[in-house]
């Protein structure tokens, strides 16, 4: 499949449009704002004290790229100018070899490609991403010229002369970034390097990070023999992205079937409900199966886009309609709840669930580690705004699919698009309601997904009864001429069960609307929400202004008043309102629950 | 109440002398076997590299007080010869003034009294209360004056002259051990410190840990304003059961009051079901009420020992059947857990769930913290296992009691006693079976105590049947001659249900039998525990050989393949085997289990 680009997709009103013109009017230039002292002051390359961070490069680039994407549809002159000098200023600072790294230059230039830990090849990637970005958006033509020659020269000392202190970098993104830039400019020494870079990893004892394993950088065994996904999080869904990307352009099938079957480790066994990945906050790491602790979770916001990127290019190589399905609820829960309402602030881990306690103790106290359950604007690593932003940026791109001349469509995000002969619209009240309405014209089939969450579906076309396939496929409507399609979707709230496997979450359902897993917060419910019993769906749903608000009769345990006792809690009879788990922690710190008994 | 002390309690045979004869017959020269280089070696003030531990003398000290309590009933010649060679060594190193501090000697002897963390004045309270105990059992009569002169000296420095760099430790047991050595030596001056010592305690800004806030060692009020149990569990503690014995013996009500206020507020919000305290492992704090994690439990052995200790100390001020009620939760489930069936080995923190997929995470990777699943014979902080010998060394103490006349029997452990005119012979089945038989001689009053857990209690004084007063209580029986008493506690299988403001136990219960909180392991019940659902108290129970089985019906959680379905989990019929939670872990790592669906 190819999906169809922002050439040929535009967001139009709706949830998702307004998603992306905040991002685009608010976020950018408040992160900008963020970074400029630091991460954008240090592309000078001059010593400070305390010293930049390792990756400050990354962050810069992954605004570049979020700014070029913007700038398609969100034109802004202050942008324009901010990224104009950011190229400049990196440009001029580039060493006659083509390295670039404000880092390395600056504090350690004996110790250039020395060092397999410190993100040096991961700041290149994202560099090479952002320039390709910038060039195929025309918002700026400079940087791509200047990384390919940095990425020349990587391929000079990594892969011609093999000089370098280490092989592959302790952070996949190179790969990927390689892969994108062989398919901007169709050279093939980038994906022989991506290749490569593949081919090495976990094939020797390469330098690892102080107190970790080779697990946690994916180095433990060569790409094409793993089958669990372990190690960092974002790490590991990086490298599978590159082994999706590498093996389908190289028509390797030994590769792209162990992306596929890390991906399909990670959502049977390791994938929160909210599409979060990472379950354990030491060290940011995959754990065991099944353990998915829902306070403690890690569930970094860049782990949840590295896990919808690989969905997308997992959907490739063969667009089966499950790819998508993932790639929604990463992106209607984790993604979406990663971002405040005013479009300012940010969480880096997303926790499942908060309790009083513990944020009360975690203030007043040394803790060794509370999630936080309010966002903010700057994290000292803060890599997950511009990775949000830049994804929502491309949204356009998660949407439409074309694959043997039929066109997909995949989620259902209100937008005009064209592909495979056919061009659309397509309005939708998705995410709060079924309805989705397509006007179609020009000669083609349209594949149409049905979300496995789906209740009944009723289709119509042109007015007329049209019967659909089994929920979690496609189904086709062949377009000739203006051709107007009525599909329904059934949102219904729904109980969903983890696997008894999940320890947590034994005994306990969460309630689902749609794509949107619902959650509890304190500021409605008040405390004691593990004692929350929710038996019944038969409620009230309100949907407006770009929220959700359900309210269900429920039960709270109800105790004796003594510590222990052989009285049986009683039911209390109260009423539970729900709202999507992406918008909680817009109203103060709160707690707030997703798994109820 | 004055306790009845081993003058007048001898343990018979039953299951808690085969604890007590396994303690001495065993655990104490395995411990000291451990100790032997460290601990004890270190009393030579010699330096070594890495240096020794700052409280490496209190651990000398504990194994010195429980060999003091063994000696009575088990003497043996290899242990007097090493309390004695100790105790030489100890008043050999003692510096003319009275001070004996194997760390500060050897390591900073210009700091005396100049850091108030370092345990300092916790070590010189450990040989303190050495010092009585071997000179009441007689087992040594020349640790005592040696350590009346430590004593001296530091009330000379802290009373008198006040010229030391802080004003109370940062680790309470000074306190109550110079409580002790006035109740032994009838000298007041030791009573004036202890008392000094509570009164300074909070009044000023003292040095603190680093890190750590005031709460953590309960200098954040004056001891009579602080009504909430905060900060290190075991420093807590010892800090209320010093301020019930100055309170006590000075009759100062405020004092006790504010002793058993802080008991109160630990055993109505603070309590693991266990009688473990501290709940956060990290700095092994008391947190938040309420905040009682199963598996990341502290519950650390010394804290439960404390807890313990100060239920005693608080009955000696009033009588209360509830104070022996916790007495007997911490002795039957967090104390007799902490140590492994054969004596040799400890658990220092004592969770209530093990989770086999962090085990398994945490012996291969980094990982910040995970309680150990298995009981070791040392550990780097080995304060815990001669702590442990040191209380059960000394249980005949906490068994009968005297006040106004009247001689309480508080736990049923199989002894023979005399007090208020009464000798009494007491055989009890206890804690597998409710059968107490006494046979009692003299004149006068016995009061038996009926614990709350007791289904149904049936009693008969010289085969009459004789009505007993409401559970939870006392009653009386008059004694005069010789008479039989027979009373039958009704052990029955109980489900118990914490606070719904218990976030982790909400929807779940646990299975109780007689004073036993029961678990299920791994090893009888396959993996899944979380899952089991247990209905029906209606099962067999097999008590023999000091051990306790209990076979029930049970259900456990069967759910789809998907780690998200729709569908409800179904419940598989199954049998759970339940033992009692001290005999966990006594058969490899395995998972366990507490609280039940």
């Amino acid at each position: 499949m190819r999906p169809l680009t922002m050439e040929n997709v535009v967001l139009t009103e709706g949830f998702f449009g307004d998603v992306q013109r905040k991002n685009a009017e608010v976020s950018l230039m408040n992160i900008y704002r963020r970074f400029a002292s630091t991460r954008f002051a240090t592309l000078d390359c001059v010593k400070r004290d305390p010293p930049s961070h390792i990756f400050y490069d990354s962050d810069v680039a992954k605004w570049l790229e979020s700014a070029a994407y913007f700038s398609v549809r969100y034109p802004s002159e202050e942008v324009a100018r901010i990224v104009h000098e950011t190229t400049e200023k990196i440009i001029s600072h580039q060493l006659p070899c083509g390295y670039f790294n404000s880092y390395y230059q600056t504090y350690k230039p004996d110790k250039i490609f020395c060092e397999r830990t410190e993100h040096e090849l991961y700041c290149a990637g994202h560099l090479i991403e952002a320039a390709v970005a910038l060039d195929e958006t025309g918002l700026d033509h400079t940087l791509l010229p200047a990384m390919k020659k940095y990425a020349d020269y990587i391929y000079k000392r990594f892969y011609v002369a093999r000089d370098t202190a280490f092989t592959t970098c302790g952070h996949p993104e190179i790969e990927l970034a390689l892969v994108r830039l062989y398919s901007h400019t169709r050279q093939k020494k980038y994906l022989t390097l991506a290749k490569f870079f593949l081919d090495e990893r976990g094939k020797r004892a390469e330098e690892i990070y102080p107190g970790r394993d080779r697990q946690y950088d994916q180095s433990h065994l060569p790409v094409r023999e793993q089958t669990e996904a372990v190690g960092h999080a974002v790490r590991a869904l990086y490298l599978y992205i590159a082994m999706a990307d590498v093996g389908r352009l190289t028509k390797e099938k030994a590769l792209s079937a162990a992306a596929e079957r890390l991906f399909e480790n990670v959502v049977t066994q390791k994938m929160y409900i909210t599409g979060g990945t990472g379950s354990n906050y030491a060290g940011e790491w995959f754990t065991e199966p099944y353990d998915l602790p829902n306070e403690y979770a890690y569930a970094e916001t860049c782990s949840a886009i590295a896990l919808a990127l690989l969905s997308g290019r997992l959907a490739q190589i063969k667009n089966r309609a499950e790819y998508h399905e993932v790639m929604e609820r990463v992106l209607c829960n984790n993604l979406l709840a990663a971002q405040s309402k005013d479009g300012k602030a940010f969480f880096y881990t997303n926790p499942l669930e908060t309790n009083a306690a513990h944020l009360k103790f975690a203030r007043e106290h040394a803790f060794p580690y509370q999630p936080i359950a309010e966002r903010v604007e700057l994290f000292d690593c803060s890599c997950c705004p511009p990775n949000l932003t830049r994804f929502i940026g491309s949204l356009e791109e998660r949407i439409y699919g074309v694959e043997r001349g039929v066109l997909y469509v995949n989620q259902y995000i209100s937008s005009e698009a064209s592909g495979a002969g056919i061009s659309l619209s397509l309005r939708a009240a998705y995410p709060f309601g079924g309805s989705v309405r397509i006007r179609a014209e020009g000669k083609g089939t349209l594949k149409l997904r049905i979300p496995a969450w789906s209740g009944k579906v009723s289709c119509t076309v042109n007015g007329a009864f049209y019967p659909v396939r089994p929920r979690g496929k496609y189904f086709a409507v062949r377009i000739d001429g203006e051709t107007e399609i009525g599909l329904d979707l059934d949102m219904r709230l729904r109980f969903t069960y983890a696997s008894a496997q999940v320890a947590e979450n034994c005994g306990r359902h969460a309630v689902e609307y749609g794509p949107l897993v619902l959650c509890a917060e304190g500021v409605d419910n008040g405390g004691g929400l593990r004692g929350l019993a929710i038996r019944s769906l038969k409620g009230e749903i309100e949907a407006e202004n770009g929220m959700l608000e359900v309210t269900l009769p429920a039960h709270r345990l109800c105790s004796a008043r003594e510590l222990y006792s052989h009285r049986k809690p009683s039911l209390e009879t109260c009423t539970v309102k729900l709202i999507p788990y992406f918008a909680w922690a817009n109203r103060g710190e709160t707690e707030m629950q997703i798994w109820f008994l």
